[in-house]
């Protein structure tokens, strides 16, 4: 099964998920001269993989950025999915769909087979959990996994995902569903393929969340830019094995700090890859 | 604004929103042969909208349904949005995009402009507001327009929508807090560039909605193959023009019910339309 897989890499490389967010101006200039956006993006993607695929254990591609450039940034996102496809390294498509069952399923096709087709994708769940069930058919298969919006890393969070619900915070609400419906995709492992998005900031429930989803694969943003702190992060991990901890700009634009960098881009990527195993394993 | 110029084609011409959520198995055979995938959507969405576009008020394609069909069928999307706005028809973007504001940022870009810009796009608001607001500047300039998802047409709307939230629904939150955002951007009919999407369905509430979020123009779906009953629709559009009403099988696939179908798919959509206005109207 998938989730077997990324936890196997987990094992043998590390958390990190390696957060392929590439707009443009991430992109050094003279990687973009003289070349098309697809070219420019793609070859960017390439370099930053190429230099880190032996220590992670995952790459994300936010479809944002690929959108925002149009048809040519979703050719980059395709081409850059098929590279990973093809070397035989993970991917999760962060799309965060959420829409009726008919258009789910479209969804499904679209981000699971096809041009656009990745091992995990994530999805939000505000519209409730039929629009959730039709992507279990590819969990079921044992190919495919999501990673649902629990409690995500924004300051935002707080206007909904925290509402009071009969004395407990929404999320949890969402995430007790989430785990019972995750009991039928439970891997080797001990996770489920139905795993959760939970922010490694607003850290106060690490443990209680940490405990209370005990099956749950965790895909957790916001270190780095956003700010959590690797303790915390540790919790959310457990024995470092529990979850995948995405950093994008962190990684992907480490070069910027270094004279050399605009030459350097995979080199000083790998670095922060190192440095951030080394923060949050606190080895 | 651009309330005002989808209020005004409300008046002309009706309170119709076609939905082109062109499935590949909806287009009759006939309008596949020898074309590429790209070709046959664009054609067969062409049809459809040369036969109504003098009847209705706007058109929303929902993505999934392209990219399903990946490139190929975003190229579709793209070049149907464009069509569109060369003949100066309003369009929505049925996106359900949702995340923090930096990604929230590009997917403006993505579909406010270059090769996917709509009129009027539709987000997601389970991660807060700090979600929504990276797309107020474009309410603000008066070129564009959002419905944010509020109480959906989908029997798991009931899951999480409708989870009791102090003594009232959480729509009726997450509602009060869009139409206060919404106040900042009204046109000269009265209602915001911020608007909601309301499904048709579940319609006890219908009277209570309308009544509460009075300046908000809603995307109401559900008509149709979702079963939501025309009294109640009335309802939420108060004089037939606080709303648009969503159909999206119902008009486009209406021709499979005729055997000179396949050879009439705009006239038998066109009949839908007018169908559906009488039926909802009342008149």
């Amino acid at each position: 099964m998938i989730i077997d897989k990324l936890y196997n890499r987990i094992k043998e490389r590390s958390f990190v998920c390696v957060g392929l967010d590439t707009a443009l101006d991430y992109i050094p200039l003279n990687m973009q001269e003289g070349k098309s956006i697809e070219d420019a993006i793609f070859n960017f993607n390439k370099e930053i993989i190429d230099s880190t695929c032996d220590l992670v254990a995952i790459y994300k591609l936010q479809i944002a950025h690929y959108e925002s450039q149009g048809i040519d940034g979703l050719k980059a996102y395709k081409r850059t999915l098929k590279y990973l496809r093809d070397r035989d390294l993970l991917s999760i498509g962060d799309i965060k769909r959420g829409d009726i069952s008919s258009t789910a399923k479209m969804y499904a096709k679209g981000h699971f087979e096809g041009d656009f087709e990745a091992d995990f994708i994530t999805l939000n769940p505000y519209m409730g959990f039929d629009s959730i069930s039709p992507y279990f058919p590819y969990l079921e298969s044992g190919k495919k996994g999501v990673f649902v919006l629990l409690r995500t890393s924004n300051e935002g969070a707080k206007d909904i995902e925290y509402l009071d619900v009969n004395g407990d915070y929404l999320y949890n609400k969402v995430g007790e569903k989430l785990e019972e419906f995750g009991k039928s995709f439970i891997g080797e492992c001990g996770l489920s393929a139905l795993g959760m998005v939970v922010g490694g900031t607003h850290s106060e429930e690490a443990k209680e969340i940490r405990d209370k989803f005990n099956n749950t694969m965790f895909l957790i943003p916001g270190y780095g830019a956003q700010g959590a702190k690797p303790e915390d992060i540790r919790t959310y991990l457990e024995n470092l094995d529990k979850g995948v901890v995405n950093s994008s700009r962190g990684i992907i634009t480490h070069y910027k700090k270094f004279e050399d960098g605009n030459e350097n881009v995979g080199k000083y990527a790998r670095q922060a890859v190192v440095d951030m195993i080394g923060d949050i394993s606190g080895k």
